[in-house]
């Protein structure tokens, strides 16, 4: 039994499997990956303008991928985190990706995290997060990340979990932008009361 | 395509099915209703003491319910209040269970949500939040309920969701108590750093 059915992703993902990727090295290789899976979701027209990937962060090993696919999955919890922190436990089969004798696992996401990402987190194992574009540029096309504490680097940083923030965060932002031209569904973008 | 498989909920589940389930006028018998799935869990093993329900507001319909299964499903994510927002949007096929010509809808979970749960609400769509057991309860037999902002009700609030908080408390945290009598697992419980 497992929380996600195999077709979560879109078809173009097999593109990206972990079977067929082969390790990255650095930080921007592995954020140049999740960014390029939110680019492909744009062009593809299969969700919003995010991408998110969990590596092993020694190796540089791809265990999971997710993109967006809230509006596809009629599921407001699709976001490209969630899914790749997901298949990734589903894949190892633990609920934890941070247990004993497993490697450690980092978070690497096109977006920095909404809410609800940001709260699912510690929850997931991870030990690293890594993120390009800033809830600005998100906010700057219309989305709404949410009420995520100011601090949320600091909450995350006191659970041992690293935060790098900004990393090619021009050309996941140029992928925002580009959403926005296509007129992409900004979703749940429901006015503040 | 759905984002949760059909198998999510134990097969005892069946049980309070919206098929099988009256409509449930006030707050207090939506929240026996919520507790009850909690205790079940507990008592069939099969997750940890959290339960929680998707009603339509006006007529006390049952939409969707979910209970803990992080451990069956190897998955964080699995939490009651999760399940139950992604399993009433795939009932209704609609990501925002807020949407015009929608019934409003309201979230009843046997314990106050984690920073995840908290975070998931505003994309969700409810309008209305009804809890039992406190983040205090839930912290006093081992669980973590996260970096949730201090401020979490005014900050449901200011966007237009209303939450109710205490409702039937005891009986909720005397349901977390029967879990750590049975030295239910407490995942996630890692020490913080």
């Amino acid at each position: 039994m497992t929380f996600l059915p195999e077709n979560i992703l879109p078809d173009w993902a097999q593109d990206y499997s972990p079977e067929r990727q082969g390790a990255l090295a650095t930080t921007e290789e592995r954020m140049r990956f999740a960014i390029e899976l939110s680019q492909r979701n744009v062009e593809q027209g299969s969700g919003g303008p995010f991408g998110a990937a969990i590596f092993e962060s020694e190796t540089g090993r791809l265990v999971s991928l997710g993109v967006n696919r809230v509006v596809a999955a009629n599921c407001s919890l699709a976001h490209a985190e969630m899914t790749a922190i997901a298949m990734a436990q589903e894949r190892l089969g633990v609920y934890d990706l941070g247990g004993v004798g497993l490697a450690n696992h980092e978070l690497v996401t096109s977006c920095e995290p909404c809410a609800m990402c940001f709260g699912a987190i510690p929850w997931s194992g991870v030990k690293r997060v890594v993120c390009a574009a800033t809830v600005e540029d998100a906010q700057a096309i219309g989305f709404d990340e949410g009420p995520k504490p100011g601090d949320w680097i600091e909450q995350l940083t006191q659970r041992g979990i690293k935060v790098v923030t900004e990393v090619l965060r021009p050309e996941a932002a140029a992928v925002l932008n580009l959403y926005k031209e296509k007129s992409g569904q900004i979703y749940n973008g429901r006015d503040l009361s």
